[in-house]
């Protein structure tokens, strides 16, 4: 893939000096696209101070309400993410993560999401992630600031997308399902599960979790999404039938 | 050599700020040695709220007056540099510069050294540095904030001298499904959806293939395995209900 498919996605970010270095630390590795989701400051002095020469990056940023609105458009989700979670996310080393951008084809779009300065992303807005990524750092003091985070993984796809230019040796793949899709398909899935009694909706939400975790690391294709929901059409119908 | 055995040098520096977000930066990478050379500011509170919880840092800093002083006791000086030096200074990429590092012996010191925000390291204090680092940036933008620089370069070290001592940080893995469980789901799968009436059984061959190579690719695990033979089982029983 290419820079200019990746975007730089930040949820709810408390202080402007960061969405300002942000944009600094995006335009030193190539990267121009920012989206702030529900941002709690707006765009003042100190974040243009902080943001040096970049202004072009935050006069072009999108604002959008929610993160699956942020990462409709992208076919590889991965969110940074400082805490080990217990249920177990596929998590990346940024030299992982950077290897894996590497690795899609030309065409395919990708999010990297940062959440608040305090709190990170929460469990739910890890749900809309395919992967996170966790930058390593000393034990007891494991707080990056935000802009740094995105300097470090920035930094890591630069050099590895400017590494290599050569194509991957992967035969030529089908386009692969956005996340709009694939959160379509498990909308799909959590409504037939609840009608086939394997779901309790009075307590949904473990086992949705980890049939998203499931599907999202495959990679499913536009294709596959749509024999998938195929099969949930069918056992809708069964019934009828 | 250990992360001990490293100091950062920061030369004129003028913004506070940049102090703090130095500190914090390499608390993040576990070191913790600071020189500053003939500051051009003090460490005010500006420097104190961008240090955020590495006071530590800041507090044990050494002050001094020049820099063949503040490396004196190093056996390596590498100089940190954004601009291609007329000299032909060896130049490292960081990777290489963390490679050089951890082939140091133990018990060896080194020092890595960054220049003023504006103007960097002149050319006769390169005299003072074996090597030079340049940070890979994109090529109509390469001016990189001074503590980031710091956190990329430390960064690179913390990375490669953990590598050698730790094992890589992945999440605890369940077990993985046999090939003999994988056969099992997939002759439940097809029974279900020639069931359902989703597959034809008169020409089932196609599907089974590409539903068996989405399965395949995901390398589940015992618990999906029975987690998917679950929603399986729900669906055979949800006709009779």
């Amino acid at each position: 893939m290419k820079l200019d498919d990746l975007q730089i996605v930040l949820v709810e970010t408390s202080h402007p000096g960061n969405i300002g270095a942000t944009a600094r630390a995006m335009k030193n590795m190539g990267l121009c696209h920012l989206t702030l989701v529900a941002p709690r400051c707006g765009i003042d002095e100190t974040a243009i101070a902080r943001a040096s020469g970049a202004l072009d990056i935050l006069d072009a940023c999108r604002r959008v309400d929610t993160l699956p609105e942020a990462v409709a458009e992208s076919e590889l989700v991965i969110g940074s993410s400082a805490r080990p979670r217990s249920l177990g996310w596929p998590e990346l080393t940024p030299r992982r993560m950077a290897d894996m951008l590497g690795e899609c084809a030309d065409g395919q779009r990708a999010s990297l999401v940062f959440g608040r300065e305090r709190s990170g992303l929460s469990n739910e807005e890890l749900q809309f992630c395919h992967y996170t990524v966790k930058i390593p750092t000393a034990p007891d003091y494991s707080s990056l600031n935000l802009a740094m985070a995105v300097q470090l993984l920035a930094y890591e796809i630069f050099v590895r997308l400017q590494q290599e230019n050569q194509p991957p040796m992967d035969v030529p793949r089908e386009p692969k399902a956005s996340a709009g899709e694939l959160e379509g398909y498990f909308e799909h899935l959590e409504q037939v599960l609840v009608t086939t009694g394997f779901l309790d909706p009075a307590q949904p939400r473990h086992m949705m979790k980890r049939l998203r975790r499931l599907y999202q690391r495959i990679g499913l294709t536009r294709n596959e999404v749509n024999i998938l929901r195929g099969i949930l059409s069918s056992v809708q119908k069964y019934r009828k039938s």
